[in-house]
């Protein structure tokens, strides 16, 4: 059995590079790419990806060396998550909202060779580089290479970039290269693909490296779990440096689909870009779930058929899942991270659950569900003993993944990989319940867990009920420092400004969310403290940055010292753990943090 | 970027078997299994698998042993796809249409430590031991081992099958076995999990054998292509014995979807298990068409939603396409063999075929299509200077595959494995073209090409045409000896026994056939001869044996000298090429072959 070849014919190296190469043979006028007044079909991607491999070979790219890019999405940036692996290289993204210094730390971290900046972000990576030079010319770093830069004019005339000339042009790479160039064939898929900065709420940024088997797993596996059929019109809502689109710059291609690439993803582009081109398929964020909801009728375009939306990051609370689904998206939530090559599990829907009403439906909707196919495992364990935790819906434990999706490790940063791949699981640092039926539902990220007077409380189930408040538009929820109890929850709210009918009060009070919060919650897990804000602190990504919010509860704890030093009442539960009772509601208004 | 660990966290082997646990862990109380009046759900069936697994190691299976099993399409056969590569062996499934002496081929060259035998099948089984026996006692082949043989009596009493008290029995084996043995970690994805024994018709039968990787690769790709959502419900028309079921023995498990056992395919059962079940799903070859489609009306059910039918071997005339999908079955057409763990190209549907008529749309589908997302590559070739063909739907070459869903070669056999692998491709042996929209169209079976007067005649060409004769159930075209011409077209017919409508003639005669083809195909195509039979003789999954009906061919040619000696009518093509009309049509009747 085991004396049989191994050749060409019978083994290939897993890349998602195949699924373009398959597109512009299946598809070869389909098109792939519309931008503004652009198409492209997938003939033209495939031979300009070639022209663009084969100029990055002219200019001495050569394997695992590193390739950056700051950009929004527009076609060179998906045109880039093939042509510079098929160079042999690493495609490196990089956050477009980060600052300069954010960025310099990444040009020097991942010792990148070539920089691809598009026109708007000019300033932000001239910035970046005279950081960069900095360190060079003070000595700081001696060995810092600065990177070759190429503009992505994108039709721009190049003079009003501020770059000076004599500079590559992305375009003109395209039209200098040939498609007819012998291009390296990948040997090991365990290759390096593509290296993603982290953009860690509470520690430096790491870089997270995949492989071409792993996105190739993670790019099936996702267009399966998803149940994305042929041809689909994906609107590119979710940042393409967000995990490489959660593979979906790949994916696109693999079912001979059309990207869809806005500039930016603003209210009105969305709904113009929706109706306009027949979308069928988006991913972002719930932060740009905002602003489909929150649109001005101005704004606005009839959604004829529903679109799939898949969505991650924060869980999305069910009444805003509810709202969604009333306008014409059909949305399913996943949980993902970096190092998992974006979703990790899916909610996965089951048909015994179509006669349910829509608020249990989604509630259901909301959990975060069951593991990709390309995983090996997924799992809750408890975090001392690893063992798996009870299916019982409220034994909470570390959630842990394993399997071929999973990253090859941080870059440059052994220490770093050997921990988060301790004991042969990868360790998420979030915290989750197993529900009766397998499904896994998120209770919190490790450090956003409340521990109060020994008891758990899962910020996420607090935002969840603030949430299905009329008025409230953003809720977050976070520890308080408290002398007795240890933490207390506090929560941040924004509010919608919108009356959802004429005549509807718009205004509330904190004693409003707490007696509305008594009567959906258990009452040990109140927020002792209730403020209003504007808008609520977010990563690039629509992350809310908890940590500084975090600060700011510690801040109005330490203000307020009679809130931590006179708790008026206490009450056992019925385990004997000692729970309580808010005391007193101080609402803060803030305009921004 | 090379310097990254590769640990359990972040690599695992990749395996069908995957699915299974998956299965249980998410849909653990949906139904996996349905026969006759037996449920099981996904949670008893990777019980009963790893039971069956544990079982397997006390009978001291070990890595690599071949466990036969000669059974129809019940639930056993389906779990043993499971059970025996957990236990770390190789599953090796026999044609049960095979007689004892071709058995006995599979079971003395495989080696089988174990011999899976159906009470329906003890009889074959018992002379194919027979055989092998006689080997050992002969001498013959002195180092013969006889394999373990053990019972699926399906319920049945064990005394009625006549094998001997004292043998083991299945269900007895999962009640013995320990669900919580610890079965063996699989190493490497290329390990063996399948052999698979062609049933060639013009040679003798090779072993194929399938990694893990390979079937894992070929199940999710194929449930892409066929676009197989979540829960389906498939029924069990095609032999699992068939290339596994063409991977939906494991597929199925990856969609929570569930199997639908019939132990035999008999038009009554097919039409009943789809009412009863609200079958969505099932796989075929042409062979069933014809039981759907001449069902007597008392075997018939309504088909309350369309069925997904996908069908391959033989390629289907549109015109019996057309047919099916008038009786409620949505066909998709895919091209497959053995060596590709079946369907390597699949018809995929493109939403601009949607506006076409039905009768274009069935010529369109009856095309082979395009590689599955599995393979590197498919390719029609010239057979000479191993050139890609042009793509302009004439230019005939080979068609030429790649990938990891190859499979890993034929056991014991390295000369054809290394014949078929020659120069780093798949080599299968079939006639085709390239369509300018990249998809593929078989125009033969390399053997099945007939030559006449130096022009390529495609057998399948002419077939289709005579399939679209209202009174032609079924048609093959061979090629027969010619003194002046080298080979001609000869056509073997069977007719439709039921008129369409009443009123409607049933008779048919060779004028009427031959003037039907001259208005529908190019001259020089036209059959010579034209014999009407009562039956095609065929293999045990469908496919007409050609040979024979070439050696009859034969036989006739020989025994009218005059039909070689004497053509009355020539002419030339544009080309300068000679070209014939047919001069005399004979029929032949005969009951069989």
């Amino acid at each position: 059995m085991d004396r049989l070849i191994k050749c060409s014919a019978n083994y290939s190296a897993l890349s998602p590079l195949t699924f373009l190469k398959r597109a512009a043979n299946v598809y070869p006028d389909h098109i792939s790419i519309i931008y503004e007044e652009t198409r492209f079909t997938w003939k033209e991607t495939y031979e300009r990806c070639r022209c663009l491999a084969s100029s990055l070979k002219f200019l001495n790219v050569v394997k695992n060396d590193v390739v950056s890019v700051l950009a929004p999405n527009v076609p060179a940036l998906l045109e880039m998550h093939f042509a510079v692996p098929m160079a042999g290289a690493v495609l490196n993204t990089i956050n477009t909202l980060l600052d300069a210094n954010n960025v310099a730390t990444i040009l020097r971290h991942s010792e990148a060779k070539l920089f691809f900046v598009d026109y708007q972000y000019v300033p932000l990576a001239r910035s970046a580089l005279k950081c960069l030079m900095g360190d060079s010319k003070s000595g700081h770093m001696a060995n810092v290479t600065m990177p070759l830069v190429i503009v992505i004019a994108d039709g721009v005339d190049a003079m009003a970039t501020g770059i000076p000339l004599g500079q590559l042009e992305y375009e003109q790479l395209i039209k200098d290269g040939d498609p007819r160039l012998q291009l390296p064939v990948l040997q090991d898929e365990l290759d390096s693909i593509a290296l993603n900065y982290t953009s860690g709420t509470t520690s430096a940024p790491k870089g997270v490296v995949y492989s071409h088997r792993g996105t190739y797993l993670s790019t099936l596996s996702l267009i399966l779990q998803w149940g994305m059929g042929f041809e689909p019109v994906f609107l590119w809502t979710l940042p393409m440096f967000h995990c490489n689109g959660w593979t979906f710059t790949w994916g696109v291609a693999a079912r001979g689909g059309t990207n869809v690439c806005i500039r930016s993803p603003t209210s009105s582009n969305i709904y113009r870009a929706i109706a306009k081109h027949c979308v069928t398929h988006m991913c972002c964020a719930p932060i740009i779930f905002n602003k489909i909801i929150e649109a001005r009728s101005t704004e606005r375009c009839p959604i004829a058929s529903p679109v799939q939306v898949l969505t991650g990051g924060a869980p999305p609370p069910a009444a805003l899942l509810e709202k969604m689904e009333g306008l014409g998206f059909h949305v399913t939530h996943a949980y993902g991270l970096t190092e998992a090559t974006g979703p990790a599990l899916v909610c996965e829907w089951q048909s015994q659950w179509d006669n349910l009403c829509q608020t249990d439906q989604a509630k259901l909707k909301a959990r975060q569900g069951i593991s990709v196919l390309s995983l090996a495992d997924a799992d809750v364990k408890d975090p001392v003993t690893m063992k798996s935790v009870a299916r019982d819906g409220v034994t909470m434990g570390e959630i842990v993944l394993r399997g071929s999706s999973i990253m090859k490790g941080y870059y440059r940063d052994p220490a770093a990989t050997s921990l988060a791949f301790q004991g042969g699981w990868f360790h998420t640092g979030d915290v989750g319940v197993v529900h009766p039926d397998g499904y896994v539902e998120i209770k919190d990220r490790s450090k956003d867990i409340i521990i109060s007077g020994g008891e758990n409380i899962s910020s996420v189930e607090v935002e969840a009920v603030l949430y299905t408040h009329p008025l409230v538009l953003e809720a977050a929820v976070v520890a308080m420092p408290h002398q007795l109890w240890g933490e207390t929850p506090c929560a941040f709210i924004t509010l919608n400004k919108q009356p959802s009918a004429p005549g509807i009060k718009t205004d509330v009070s904190q004693e409003d969310i707490i007696s509305y919060s008594r009567k959906n919650m258990s009452h040990f897990m109140l927020p002792k403290k209730v403020v209003f804000l504007e808008d609520l602190p977010k990563t690039s990504t629509g992350k809310i940055k908890k940590f500084q919010l975090r600060a700011l509860a510690k801040e109005l704890a330490n203000s307020d010292k009679t809130l931590n030093s006179n708790p008026k009442a206490q009450n056992s539960n019925s385990h004997g753990t000692r729970r309580f009772e808010p005391q007193e509601h101080q609402v803060v208004a803030m305009s921004c943090l």
